[in-house]
């Protein structure tokens, strides 16, 4: 046999996506049965269910309940490499990658959906003194400060006969503020009531602080209200139209007065992960999310897929939230086109569809705008039920599903 | 009515008991029914199930599976405080306890249930090279640093197309040390056997290095023999009579040569809580446990009670073992005792009441010798079986046993 009767053969396609959260993984999930290596890295070894992050940071949950390592989700899926590293530059001329540990990947095609971290507005030295809450760090540091407290106010009382009022001040009213100020008021009023003997959890008091006119901005208004009538029965203090001007140690400065605080919680600003600028491609908004055109291309480069909270998509005149819905159908919708590509198929636009937006206030509170299966504005125990359902149906894994059931 | 007629109330006596592991606790927990005031002081604030640390080690159980809130094990419980602080002084004369707080606290008895630590025999510049298990911060970075050797080995590969040989060193074969080389087996050779693409976790060797002449010195010599037989069938190399003279950075030098190693992990040395000393009563033995009579009192102390790890205990000339059944009953012995000077009855002597000894080798094999309620040497699956069981049923609390099991 002549080397003239094999079957031309073409090397297959490389695809490397950069970051395992729900854009990252579902890309790489989604082209399962694709002709291509993928090769996915992180600087983390685990997939984050973010949304439950509040939990875990008032220990409803343990971090392992909402961390599946990216490895083992994919165990099972033989055309991906799972690498923890780095990425320190990108070459889009030679389609090159490189990595903190000197490593270069070659790619045909790259998604970046590196995702977005919290942002102090320009004063990054209040991060000493209020912590965000966007990793599984950050969260068990939080966790730890909002049970010290309690514990250094009993432990006071038994020295002097009088402890300090104890003051949580959350600042931001998205739906990480307003679900962790909900967790911290049913913590201390329900959860924590019997624990202590010297000391009344209950009398702690939750500030939740918001620049904006209502809470869960992004929201109808009509799910605002009921979230802050929500809030302000379980004894949250909603202070809104109220800027913050400094935070230093224990202490909150607004445009409405100061306010001394045991312990200050970051739920405000959001920036786009730094890898949007390194990239330089395409258009970085003043967030540092990268422009993409309806392919989830940024300008020029055709090979390149920037998804989830790093990508600029507007639809309607409007950027498309930030929420995991957003990274997942983005994910689904990069694999679907270089799918498209591979068959020779025309690439079809992405089009965002909003199922709804819904936000749990406290045990058995929420608030939920359907969209999808149905359409219906949900507040209250209805609305917990279905946050309940949900997120218990997104959670990776089944074990994981049982164990946050049981919890 | 005249002041004569009220009855005669004497003060309630005060227990302060330090530490919260299995003696304090259980001794707290006797006394629910006593008329007495209980302080239970401890620098953390979680119980710790410590028998199961080696699974957190090894990812299989999580931190917050085998710790729990000693606050919320006691909630229901009226006569105790709870109280985060640490000890800094005892005053004997005064019966005082002085805090890092500042706080002094004054007691009518006093229990020290503090516990061990790890010891580097004089060597504690070893610490850095090959970190011990004694606490949920040790299983965690020694957790981090075994699922980072795989994933470094995987990059590297990527990288360079070779990696260097996995190798993990675990010194000492102690109940610990088998516990902890079983288990990075079964991670190696069966959990993560599908997680790579370009490396073969099964293929790292697993060191387990003892200076005795067989594995688990204390047990009898028939499971020693059955213990090193599994561990053997499980891949790992077990080196006895070998003396650890030096540990460098991924390097462990013995009387039978060098051996380089990714992680090193000790599991040798135990020392007595340094509480021991700073007590000034009775006599402290080189390890700093502190000899107690056989009603657990430090000599010229009838009020002191030192238990657990903390005591030096001999019963038919020997030293009792430092494991949890120990510590158990000598906590609900102590409470017997304050009950007994209460209710102005002879003092009951401790006895220590040995139902045998287990340790677990890996997924389904084990060695037990069960003395307590049936008498019996175990080895293999029936062994697993009985050391699951027993340890489900020790776990604190429903929830957590519930979620051991799925897991």
């Amino acid at each position: 046999m002549s080397t003239s009767d094999l079957p031309i053969r073409t090397a297959r396609k490389r695809v490397v996506i950069i970051g395992g959260g729900f854009a990252g993984l579902n890309a790489a999930k989604a082209l399962h049965n694709a002709d291509v290596d993928i090769t996915l890295v992180d600087r983390k070894n685990h997939h984050l269910f973010q949304p439950l992050l509040y939990q875990v940071a008032t220990a409803t949950l343990a971090p392992t309940n909402i961390a599946q390592p990216i490895r083992s989700i994919l165990r099972d899926q033989k055309n991906v490499t799972v690498i923890l590293d780095q990425v320190v530059g990108f070459d889009l001329q030679y389609k090159t990658v490189k990595m903190e540990s000197g490593a270069l990947l070659t790619y045909d095609y790259l998604i970046v959906a590196t995702g977005a971290t919290h942002s102090y507005f320009g004063h990054d030295e209040w991060a000493r003194f209020a912590p965000g809450i966007k990793t599984i760090e950050d969260a068990v540091v939080i966790r730890k400060s909002i049970f010290l407290a309690f514990e250094n106010a009993e432990r006071q009382m038994l020295e002097t006969g009088r402890y300090d009022p104890l003051v949580f001040a959350v600042i931001g009213a998205g739906p990480t503020g307003v679900e962790l100020a909900g967790a911290i008021a049913d913590t201390a009023k329900i959860y924590l009531r019997k624990d202590y003997r010297l000391i009344e959890p209950g009398d702690a008091r939750i500030l939740l602080i918001e620049g904006l006119d209502r809470v869960l901005g992004p929201y109808p208004a009509k799910l605002s209200a009921s979230a802050l009538k929500q809030l302000q029965e379980l004894g949250v203090e909603v202070m809104l139209n109220t800027k913050v001007l400094n935070i230093e140690d224990k202490l909150v400065t607004t445009d409405k007065g100061v306010f001394p605080a045991t312990v200050i919680i970051w739920a405000a600003g959001v920036a786009a992960s730094p890898l949007g600028k390194l990239l330089g491609a395409g258009v970085v908004d003043k967030r540092g999310c990268v422009t993409v055109d309806q392919y989830l291309n940024p300008a020029g480069h055709k090979e390149v897929f920037i998804l989830g909270d790093l990508a600029h998509f507007e639809q309607e005149g409007k950027q498309v939230p930030g929420v995991a819905q957003t990274a997942i159908q983005m994910g689904n919708h990069a694999a679907r086109t270089i799918a498209a590509d591979l068959g020779n198929q025309e690439r079809p636009p992405f089009h965002y569809f909003d199922k709804g937006e819904m936000a749990t206030i406290g045990r058995m509170k929420a608030v939920a705008q359907l969209k999808w299966p149905l359409k219906a504005d949900l507040t209250g125990l209805p609305a917990w039920f279905g946050w309940l359902g949900i997120h218990i149906l997104f959670l990776v894994g089944l074990k994981n599903r049982l164990i946050v059931l049981l919890q």
